[in-house]
């Protein structure tokens, strides 16, 4: 993670490593759903993908799955946003429930977990060329997670030294 | 299946079959990989993707990873093709390292396994809307593929009773 600017208030963080350019941490809470009934016997996961990575959690069953994964990743200053996708289990074959686009221009610095939000889950990806904008149509699929900037080690440290 | 067309003659079934508007059953075996040299200690998998639906290979480790696993699926008579990614495991996050869509254009009917042919893997998705049209840019990965569309069970009865 490359840190270019620096702050003496944490007020001014936020948009001080949004102009330097920096790598931003990003904390996302996969904590449960709220699924419709054709999910009462399924086992469910969910799936994050950011840029070329993805990530999974475990399979959960029932209409109310508690996922509880925590995901720690770094996105480009350029990068501005992330996919959640939620997938039923199969025998053989997976099928996807609902996708989600994250935009990062709705995250927030924070330094500890909160109790997140629920997110209603889309069907259809809308793109521009092969940059995805977003997500509609939704479905009847809501998932808790709280998402949020980390705060950068370095940064913090700096916050602490300037109270000295 | 919904089989709407017959046929005396092996020559003239794909015709019919694509005709009827019948689904088609698509057998896609997943052989083994060529890849670059930056996968030598790698593990890696290949996913299927099929309308909303996935399937996942095991992972195999090493340049020349050997899958050797099976895949059948159904796919609507307007379905233009499917998806096959490869991807590189990692310890919580996981790499792309190609696509490739296959169009149905290309596969044939047949009844037994052949010995397959070698895909170039690529790095970018074409996309109309939200309909994917191809892929472009080769990596420098391939996979060897043995595709073909398998002869409904009843089809090949009506032959065999043709016979008698």
């Amino acid at each position: 993670m490359r840190l270019v600017g620096r702050s003496r208030r944490s007020s001014g963080l936020q948009e001080i490593l949004v102009r330097s350019g920096a790598e931003r941490a990003v904390r996302c809470a996969v904590k449960k759903g709220r699924l419709d009934k054709t999910t009462d016997t399924s086992k469910t996961y969910v799936v994050l993908k950011v840029q070329n990575l993805k990530s999974t959690t475990i399979d959960r069953r029932g209409r109310e799955p508690c996922w509880e994964q925590d995901f720690m990743f770094e996105i480009c200053a350029d990068g501005k946003g992330f996919i959640i996708e939620l997938w039923k289990k199969g025998l053989l074959w997976d099928s996807i429930l609902g996708v989600l686009w994250i935009p990062l221009a709705t995250v927030e610095y924070a330094t500890d977990e909160g109790p997140g939000s629920w997110w209603r889950l889309h069907s259809e990806v809308i793109k521009n060329g092969s940059e995805i904008q977003g997500t509609k149509t939704p479905t009847s699929h809501e998932i808790l997670l709280d998402i949020y900037f980390a705060l950068p080690f370095a940064m913090i440290l700096s916050e602490i030294v300037a109270k000295f």
